[in-house]
């Protein structure tokens, strides 16, 4: 197994004592948890914001800790949710007495923990509400999912509902923003390689040399078909198209694109995919506000990509236009 | 080959479209070249900062154009110097009258073509003035180097540079700056697996399974040793080590490290390899300034980092500090 690690058993807890040891003055950890939150928290006044998931997707969720984003992400093991205790410590941690508002990627674990998180946090008179991201159009119910996984689309949610809550939005305006975001973003992804989990140093599914997975999600969980090496144009045009399809949107629409890489894709590649899709945007008659192009929700080592699609109206404009100044996202 | 890529030989000028479709307020391409630039270069009343090498290492370099970096990054084709025509194209197109400083990777073709940009340049009367980095402790002399390799330290003299050109400090200031950034930063590298170049196709070099190389050049050159798979914390110490045996810190010095990935490797294990780091460089009584995570100087998909120290004053602090607006770099 080619891998930066020591022991794999440690993987996630000596990758969060590695971001506390880059980002003393913006993070510090819970005792006893894999949860991080901002130094500062609970920031007094505001709704507190946070989120979670399996490890492995980094910078997702740690990363977009700080002023305009998150107060607070709890890690799990790689491909792991949280336990809901720790989800728990985290809510009420980022409580600063005007509620916490959970963005959740629909993973049947994640969605299970949250909510038992979200009571056990009821009962200790912490207000608590939740988002449920699943802009993934690829496939309907998958493997750990019910319904659509949550994939890239939860950074644009991370993003507006942290900037609504800096604004000092209630906690339903701040759950309010994040439903309209969940209700206009759309993901579909592609891979070249399996990722590899350190736990386990091989891969976790086969691909043929000349073989790629469309619609894959961001475990390796099965997409929508195995095909022939495609170009990257090819890549581009059907992930945007099949993005495109389901969301729908009018002539002269105003969206912000992510091509995403899933982290063992070198950026370069994902601005020839990026090329692609703004043509497509362009022929479409779509006007592409903002275009993010890095890695931003990954899947450990697995190489491929995805493209995001988010309609955006003044209010997003302006949410997702804010400053933000987390370690993975500055503005 | 698993890339996201179209014709091979179109890669360097698809990437360049693709950066050009995202950023369209940020840069612009000076027609017929590989050249990018600030949208609004030449900045009035300030020197010219440009750098440039051959492609394969981004963000390095047209990433990090921007108020308070780069105002203009000339890209070759991959691991291939930019040719010199190009190279005076652009530093024409930064000058405002004030002069232009080059930041150069220390590796023959970028050196020579540099150089005779220069002649080239000031012989239409614009001012150049040239730094040359050479961080790379791992070996003298190398396969394209004469003495050392320039690798992720370009970016800590990009960045203050940058900031003593934006706050209007003159050529002479500029360089002098540029050179006290060389003069105490270091870097060593080491590579998991080899880089495959899209018009090749396979690897430039090859790894066993079990094998890495250590202080390996970001075009995949040799380094100093090939060895059986280490552990983290086993690479961050023969790394980090190496650099300060180098560099040869006082105690009590301030420094600024970076965990750069090779742009393979995930970002949690450049976390971990940071959480080593950080605890050799507390036990060696450095104070550690700031701490950068993430790819920054990359060699396409080779799995591995290196490890880049650079000691800092009171200068450098504000100027590695100060504001910056690029696409890869923001603060």
């Amino acid at each position: 197994m080619k891998k930066l690690v020591n022991d794999p058993s440690d993987y996630v807890d000596e990758m969060l004592e590695g971001m506390v040891a880059a980002y003393p003055d913006r993070v510090r950890r819970l005792d006893g948890t894999k949860v991080l939150v901002r130094s500062d928290a609970p920031v007094d006044g505001k709704v507190g914001v946070v989120s979670g998931g399996g490890s492995g997707h980094e910078p997702t969720h740690a990363g977009y800790i700080g002023d305009g984003m998150l107060d607070g992400a709890a890690a799990g093991e790689v491909f792991t949710s949280p336990t809901a205790d720790e989800l728990n410590e985290m809510v009420r941690a980022c409580d600063a007495g005007e509620g916490v508002l959970c963005v959740v990627k629909n993973y049947e674990g994640d969605v299970m923990n949250f909510d038992t998180a979200a009571e056990m946090a009821e009962m200790e008179d912490v207000e608590v509400a939740q988002v449920v991201v699943n802009d993934d159009v690829a496939v309907e119910d998958s493997l750990y999912t019910s319904g659509r996984r949550g994939v890239c689309g939860t950074i644009l949610v991370h993003k507006a509902v942290g900037a609504k809550a800096a604004d000092g939005g209630s906690l339903e305006e701040v759950q309010a923003v994040g439903e309209k975001v969940i209700d206009n973003v759309r993901t579909m992804g592609m891979a070249l390689t399996s990722c590899i989990t350190p736990e386990k140093g091989e891969e976790t599914f086969d691909l043929g040399e000349d073989e790629i997975e469309l619609g894959i999600g961001i475990h390796g969980e099965p997409g929508t078909e195995r095909t022939e090496m495609m170009t990257a144009d090819e890549v581009a045009e059907h992930l945007t198209e099949n993005v495109l399809a389901d969301l729908d949107p009018d002539d002269g629409d105003d969206v912000v694109s992510i091509v995403n890489g899933m982290g063992g894709t070198p950026l370069s590649e994902l601005f020839i995919v990026n090329r692609k899709v703004q043509e497509i945007l362009d022929d479409r008659g779509l006007e592409t506000w903002d275009a993010w192009v890095g890695d931003y929700m990954t899947s450990l080592d697995m190489m491929g990509c995805s493209v995001t699609v988010c309609r955006v109206d003044d209010e997003l404009k302006e949410l997702l236009g804010a400053a933000v100044d987390t370690p993975a996202l500055k503005r």
